[in-house]
């Protein structure tokens, strides 16, 4: 059924159909659900495995957290490592390609060399790594921090909706739990990390362009505001005298939006309320009591940081006129990830070489490579995507997807041929 | 128990006195939870029956709907009839005084008149209502609607959360459903409706009035706004590119506060959104679609209608301009009930010569008073709360309800003197 015979192995009609392949593997049928470390996953994982084996990869296993590894010898003893990564659980009634896609064309990249019968001088291992999306349990990117040699043992006792621990699961799963602390990779023998993943974002369909080079993975800082007002009859309680706790919301909302819109860099910003709930809200009530989410982003850490400041000194000051008590709460702040400037500027040569313009833009979004800052030489390849991602209209051509192969494939050889291997 | 031999029926003392005695029929002990035609809500009806007999009102019956209805007799035959009323069910975890502080201040007026032996030209008939908090069925008022003539039919078949239809619920009760048409007063017969209402709002508290007379019980205009934009990932969608419900309902959130501001007579318009919510919100996700609530209520028709008017352009202008598609809902339009303009200068009077200033406001709130517009001459009489209404904090003090006991006694010896009778 795969088509793990074609001519060409970084024919993008190929990767799809193996994407659509592995598709098949969902925990709810008729939909792409495939939770971390599910039955789904588990039956992905050795479909996985088998066209590790089919494109040369060796040494092919499970991880202790449930990844499946496979390497690609160098040519020669003592050679470094460079690892192609992405990850193949997902959300909830997702698309295919959210992961997958990385996974895929790591493998078609090897396997193109090992039909070339080309052997680099530094081994290529890939990757499936089993935690990426979060939705199973409340931790996550628990299998990439284990390469990176910051994975928490404390995760493992967390537990899913189902009251089933993260332990349990990678023992159903079949995963060596005992390895999980080997699985920490020598940053001296190790060249780097590189990631294929579609855009999670429209720019790069917007600006009608295949392929994007990620400056640096955002850093975020999310929290929760709480505005104490006062709850009133709507229909007795004068305007003047009221402490409504929505409209001091509404004026705080406005003041994110316009502060994530005011960066001098485009589009490196974002500021986003995207959740508040009204205690006891009814039609006839002024709302007394609001909470919500902020989430601030950027791939620049000093603008994030002076843009919560800004809005921090809206909130006091928005509340403090509208006579309601506000509660903030940070409860996440993650330091950006700066893609490695070297690995940067290859990956652009090898999009450049496949004749497509290398446009440079953060990723938003978290992914896999993240875990990998200050501990290697990291990069990310975007593909563009129609519709975004987490959904089932999510979509990158054949045609990108090809692109995508040749790059990355492009990437390896050139790297090869590195003076400072 | 209950003081109905005290030497005054007008003491503020003696109706707190009762307030707390009817407090104890409860559905839920521990607070005051008495629902409409409730097992606690029979029991007060029967002890409300026992303090009519004692006040001397005679022909003491309950109604079809429900209601405790008692005739104090004219010093004539063929005389006309004022009807003074209020409503003895509560909301969920209420007060001892919205609804019950009518009925008792109505009681102890007669029961004065009674011990002073004096006969009006004119009967006096004390209703206590029972349904006016439309908790327990959908419909509501439909006590009231009784004795105006516009009782639906439609609401028999009503239904509580249990599946209790309103006819089986007054069945149960006791009430001769049967009767309910012949419960519509003759106009022609009839002088008007008096009721006296804790305040639900602030002002009388604010002014440091212990009354108030009340012009008009304002109209509404309900409604629910869905805002259609675009949900996307809140770290990979630029802000110039974001179709933010949340964002858009928070403009109009603050142009719904603005316009119900911007009231030429204060505090006779109101404009509020009570309720929001958003469909599939995340942190981490721009929201993509957002519904809430307005209501807009006014003293004045024409004041309502043209703020309605124009927060309808402010949604089509700023959905237009953030590019979201609005889905707008009136579901409600009800028109003011204006007092009747001679009993209120009567009440006015009243208040004024038991010594406190007649401040006259319009009330935000819907009461049983509101059904006899177009109907009977209609007038109300506000007793100062503090902490609105519909909360165990609600409270009115014995020395504000002994002022409005007497300000009642004194409109009905006023009225009883009028040429116009």
């Amino acid at each position: 059924m795969a088509p793990t015979n074609s001519a060409q192995a970084l024919d993008g009609e190929a990767i799809v159909a193996r994407l659509k392949a592995l598709a098949a593997f969902t925990d709810v049928p008729g939909e792409m659900t495939r939770l971390s470390l599910s039955p789904a996953h588990r039956k992905a994982a050795g479909q996985v495995a088998e066209w590790f084996r089919a494109a040369g990869l060796e040494q092919i296993h499970m991880d202790g957290t449930g990844s499946i590894v496979g390497r690609y010898a160098a040519d020669r003893p003592d050679a470094k490592t460079l690892i192609i990564g992405s990850h193949i659980d997902t959300v909830r009634n997702a698309g295919i390609y959210d992961g997958n896609l990385g996974v895929l064309v790591g493998i078609a990249a090897v396997e193109q060399l090992h039909r070339e019968g080309r052997r680099l001088p530094f081994a290529v291992e890939v990757v499936a790594f089993a935690d990426e999306e979060g939705v199973r349990f409340p931790s996550t990117l628990s299998s990439s921090r284990a390469l990176a040699g910051t994975f928490d043992p404390a995760c493992l006792d967390d537990v899913d909706a189902d009251g089933m621990s993260r332990r349990v699961a990678l023992r159903a799963f079949g995963a060596p739990v005992e390895t999980i602390s080997a699985c920490a990779r020598d940053p001296a023998g190790t060249l780097g990390y590189v990631e294929v993943h579609i855009e999670q974002g429209p720019v790069l369909d917007a600006l009608g362009l295949p392929l994007g080079i990620v400056t640096a993975i955002a850093g975020a800082t999310r929290g929760t505001v709480r505005l104490e007002g006062q709850a009133a009859h709507s229909g007795t309680m004068p305007m003047p005298m009221r402490q409504d706790a929505l409209t001091a919301a509404a004026e705080i909302i406005l003041a994110v939006e316009r502060r994530g819109s005011a960066d001098v860099a485009p589009a490196s910003l974002v500021a986003t309320v995207g959740t508040l709930a009204i205690s006891g809200g009814a039609v006839n009530v002024v709302p007394g009591d609001v909470q919500f989410s902020i989430d601030v982003r950027s791939s620049n850490d000093l603008v994030r940081k002076a843009a919560v400041v800004d809005i921090e000194r809206e909130i006091e000051e928005i509340s403090a006129r509208r006579g309601v008590t506000p509660h903030l709460a940070w409860g996440h702040d993650a330091p950006a990830a700066p893609c490695n400037e070297d690995l940067r500027a290859r990956l652009a040569a090898a999009v450049d070489r496949v004749g497509v313009p290398a446009h440079h833009l953060p990723s938003g979004a978290g992914h896999d490579a993240m875990v990998f800052r200050g501990v290697l030489p990291m990069t990310m390849l975007f593909v563009r995507s129609q519709n975004g991602s987490h959904n089932p209209r999510e979509y990158a051509s054949p045609q990108d997807i090809g692109l995508a192969a040749k790059a990355l494939h492009g990437f390896l050889v050139d790297l090869a041929g590195s003076n400072s291997l």
